[in-house]
């Protein structure tokens, strides 16, 4: 069904969706490319929300270089968009352009658009293919395919540890156990998510920025804090900048200066307490998700990493392991309580594994549970209408 | 210096020498490829001790085939032995053959004997050049360089843990974090190894036989156990089939019965008390060296293998990590301290990094202190008489 020409131009497209790594959000990074009589006659990644999508890129590319587009194929790594958006719909413009054939990675993951791109292009009389390195695709827009599935981001929590998964000494002091090349790797993941979620105690500690510095971005990701009484300090680096959004509990009218200084500083503050008073973590995904956050980073500390973990609110760990070994009274990786037995341990598959630098970075995913653990079949996603 | 025909060959020659991964001990791992007009026309590596070596092997695989030796080189893995031992010294059959020409990858780490066996070879008229693939061939006798130039085994320690850095659940149960693949692998280690050490607290909480079983191999290593007070129960599995060796602390009258129980079960039994009365672990391995161990491998609780650590008794860390979390309350790794300052962690290298199955298999050496960190110039290694 694919030829070798196919998978080559394919992976260019994937290439150039990869360019837009740091710039599409709240958009999918989509690349395209555009080939007539084996020939590249154009190419297109997504620009910054509102600007041209990859294949309007691509085919004006192809038409500022003096090609006809009719009878070309176009290479595409998500299934054009037959919708009007900020945009006009890919899919017409591909029609009016008159190609002859589309190569699509995999369709559109929102349930409400799916394949009605590719239909659009079928009605044309395009000849239309679905799914070739779709798993690629998939990767790239992993927080973009959570949020139109389950209408929440893809939640990675980056946690740096020596190799006996101790993160800090006992008096907290961690900077630094990775070495300059892990910590600025760990900047380029801060860079492609949409927000990055740290708690009140890493604030207390540490005062961070959280901020992209150590790589080049035009964008810096919307920052969330989860501080439950608003004990942020005004002051506090993370509400520098641009606003900074905060999650508390309820708020009364005790919290009612400290609510003021701190709109003051720029911050939007979303009460959204659980029965027990604390942020309520699952409807804060939810209302990321309605915030159009595709992938949110983590950088918390044992706390709220544990917190997050026990409310199924993690979907990958990002771990930095330094060579060394920091001693069993040293802080931990997660406040999380073994299980009863060890089939009730979290379950983790090993998604990749990279030396960066002197460290070990290593991507786990949390494994779904089987029917067979939870006693149940397990529910579709929920999708966001 | 060397071609790429050199390379080659000793490629091959180290390929031989891996053969001999489980049978050579106490001897070097050794291989030797003779080569005339560009053709390979013997090979061998190490036999069990007391039988040929890699050099002798190779010849007289070549004079069955036929083959006159005259004018052919030899890539050998380790320079050739110059001293009579249980066989006589190979040196001797390579000047007697007439070869023209030897390639060793490293000189005999044993610092009586290094470098006479080429200054025998080079007497004679033979070209001889030295350090082709050295560090490979220095990886594949770790152990056995080791004990030639500091008088003690290499000390490798295995750990299974989760990703937390967990060994089992606060019960003890660990059975069985890492899946199927990795324990097969951990055999194949235990295999290589000259002995196999552990303490009396894995044999009460485990009762473990301590011998290869997954792979296939015609030697089990000598089984170590540290028991201070001789509390193994002469039942105990790790006491069945061949001699165990047991160190234990200071032994008086209220041990005699005891020992006489265990020594009936054919242990044998070395005092090697410290000051506390504990087992002196620096000195055990001074007397795991003179008993020709290469490679000791540590399969131990996070008691012992935290006073392993902390005596400096350890040279690399054979580290399983399974894709899973266990929890902050589950077991360590190490009894280790928190160290003052990050400054003072114990400083590892990662030296390789693996897939094994679902898990990752993680070899970590310990760095060597540099002057700075102790205030003195670092001793050079102690050597064996």
């Amino acid at each position: 069904m694919f030829s070798q020409t196919d998978f080559v131009h394919m992976e260019r497209a994937l290439a150039l969706a990869r360019r837009g790594m740091y710039t599409t959000d709240p958009n999918p990074r989509v690349g395209c490319v555009l080939v007539k009589n084996g020939e590249v006659i154009g190419e297109g990644f997504t620009q910054p929300a509102g600007q041209d999508h990859a294949e309007i890129r691509a085919l004006k590319d192809a038409r500022s270089r003096g090609h006809d587009l009719r009878g070309a194929t176009a290479y595409v790594t998500l299934e054009p968009c037959s919708h009007f958006g900020r945009t006009p719909p890919c899919a017409n413009a591909l029609v009016d352009a008159q190609v002859a054939r589309v190569v699509a990675a995999m369709e559109d993951p929102n349930p409400q658009v799916s394949g009605r791109g590719l239909a659009m292009l079928r009605d044309a009389g395009i000849e239309v293919r679905c799914g070739l390195l779709a798993n690629e695709a998939h990767e790239l827009n992993i927080g973009f395919v959570s949020r139109m599935t389950r209408g929440r981001p893809w939640v990675r929590m980056k946690v740096a540890a020596s190799l006996d998964g101790r993160t800090g000494l006992p008096s907290g002091i961690s900077q630094w156990i990775t070495g300059e090349t892990a910590r600025a790797d760990g900047h380029a993941w801060r860079a492609r998510a949409s927000a990055i979620l740290t708690g009140i105690g890493t604030v207390r500690e540490d005062d961070p920025r959280m901020t992209v510095r150590a790589v080049d971005t035009p964008r810096q990701p919307q920052r969330v804090l989860i501080d439950s009484q608003l004990d942020v300090p005004p002051d506090a680096q993370i509400l520098a900048g641009a606003p900074t959004l905060i999650f508390c509990g309820n708020l009364d009218q005790r919290h009612a200066d400290r609510a003021a200084a701190l709109r003051d500083r720029g911050a939007e503050i979303i009460p959204l307490a659980n029965a027990a008073g604390k942020v309520d973590l699952p409807r804060l995904l939810k209302v990321l998700g309605e915030r159009n956050v595709n992938e949110l980073h983590v950088e918390a500390g044992y706390k709220l990493n544990g917190s997050l973990l026990r409310e199924d609110c993690v979907d990958e760990l990002l771990v930095y392991l330094a060579p060394s070994l920091l001693g069993m009274d040293s802080m931990s990786m997660f406040n999380l309580g073994a299980p009863e037995s060890l089939d009730g341990r979290v379950k983790l598959n090993f998604h990749a594994v990279d030396r960066i630098g002197d460290d070990l970075r290593i991507l786990a995913r949390i494994a779904p549970q089987t029917s067979a653990e939870t006693g149940t079949t397990p529910a579709p996603p929920s999708v966001s209408k």
